[in-house]
């Protein structure tokens, strides 16, 4: 059985009702698990986490859309994150017997539904992606809903679904494929924010370092620590284990112990095998050997 | 759906058209897996790994014990690994929905079939045991194949099933339940056999070490290297890397390196996951983050 994730972020983070009402169509669907909802105030954002088979997942997702372009009106929204749309964005992630293209597919199949029946334009991003400049969602956001009413209508920013003008209250959303990213933490035992912030700029990509890391310095100030805090978006590439031991190894030069580390949200078994791997010097190993707790589906 | 896991070992590591035709009764079985075999040549040994409905599994196994009392002839048998019989083991374990009691039946079930049909002496071993000499399957074992011949016309040796004489090529057979296991063996780059003899001892339970190890050398005379091999018999409370960081201090003392290591058979995802969690020094960390790649069933 084929198996998705997707991770949808919808406009809404305070309005609780809202949030519940949205969800609400992501809940008793066959074939497909909503694994949490996290609503967050002060981005007034909600990230959904969902996984289950392909079609099954994609048309959760639509009804989901149907009841944010009903509830959500942007051009009353504020809050700390940047947004353009009602549901935001759409990313996803290969699980189990999905290639990448799959996904690709998925996501133009899911954004062609969803211009026909709300008449939100689309942009893919990503691995979908029509073109460098699309493949940052960052590039394609920026001006967000407020600057999207004339950025859309510029020849270069043509939605991929839908006409060159936003949806008047849930403005555009953004649908993709990615790999899964691991949200990876380590902790360092100072208060001295620079030495996090020096060692961000050594391991990732923008700085000179690894291909598949984005990172930045964070201070924990209940805990008097630092955190090298960090996306790992490729993790097949760029291993856990490669990354934890270059920050061990760079804190040195500032004579800082490392405390540990943190993973935030789900972490592909995959990219754990490969570290275990490496620290016992596994031969021989293969994920075949992991003995799973569903062995047969 | 209740499910068994089932690790025969028979004796045949070198001759790899003799292990195909032995492995090939076990293949596009109904409700049984065949999870993995791995012949070893110094060994001259194969150990197999499935999983699958009870009955099923049982029937496999019964067919392949067949195969091996055809192919196999203890009299020029030769390698590294203690061996009683061309099947020379065969343990039951409990993956899902399956009681210990259970286990214990089916390994009955499949020692009274195998005698019936192969007129092959069967001993009952761990959970399965009827005393507590026959507990420990190297106990049972000791002497080996050639020893077997007096041994089993003692009467405190006398099998669970079958007369008090060995099949003449194929030995007698150990059948029992247990729980799971972790199959775990070390290189050394040495050629001193001795030195795996030491940290061995060292690290067993008894020899003084680790309450949950039980632990030998062996020499892997086509690589040039020497083996710890171990079963870590409960890897919750001895955890793979602490075993494994105790190997590579002891071995220091020798002023051997540890090239690496190689898990036979299955492991828990469990298991990997406590020793990660070490290597990585992960705080709140759980398996539910763990994205696994069945995730209905």
């Amino acid at each position: 059985m084929k198996i998705v994730q997707c991770v949808p972020n919808f406009s809404e983070g305070r309005d609780l009702e809202k949030v519940e009402k949205i969800v609400s169509v992501l809940k008793n669907r066959e074939n497909v698990k909503l694994v949490s909802y996290e609503p967050d105030a002060s981005y007034n954002r909600t990230v959904v986490t969902l996984l289950g088979e392909p079609d099954a997942v994609k048309n959760a997702v639509i009804s989901m859309v149907g009841v944010t372009t009903e509830l959500i009106d942007l051009n009353n929204h504020t809050g700390e994150h940047s947004r353009m749309g009602a549901t935001d964005v759409i990313p996803y992630i290969p699980i189990k017997d999905m290639t990448m293209e799959e996904c690709v597919d998925l996501a133009k199949q899911t954004a062609k539904k969803i211009n026909d029946l709300y008449n939100v334009p689309i942009f893919l991003y990503e691995e979908a992606a029509k073109n460098e400049d699309r493949i940052n969602l960052a590039n394609i956001r920026k001006g967000q809903f407020e600057g999207m009413k004339e950025k859309i209508q510029l020849e270069e920013w043509a939605p991929d679904y839908g006409k060159s003008e936003i949806h008047p209250t849930a403005g555009a959303t953004a649908v993709g494929a990615r790999l899964p990213l691991v949200a990876f933490n380590i902790n360092l035992d100072t208060t001295n924010v620079e030495i996090a912030a020096n060692i961000a700029k050594a391991i990732r990509h923008s700085g000179g370092g690894f291909r598949y890391i984005k990172a930045g310095p964070a201070s924990i100030e209940d805990k008097g620590i630092v955190q090298v805090t960090m996306n790992i978006t490729n993790y097949k590439k760029t291993s856990i284990y490669r990354v934890f031991e270059t920050v061990k190894m760079e804190a040195k030069r500032y004579g800082v112990n490392v405390l540990g580390s943190e993973i935030v949200g789900l972490v592909p078994m995959e990219a754990l095998v490969e570290s275990i791997e490496y620290y016992l010097g596994l031969e021989g190993f293969s994920m075949d050997k992991v003995l799973e707790t569903n062995l047969f589906d």
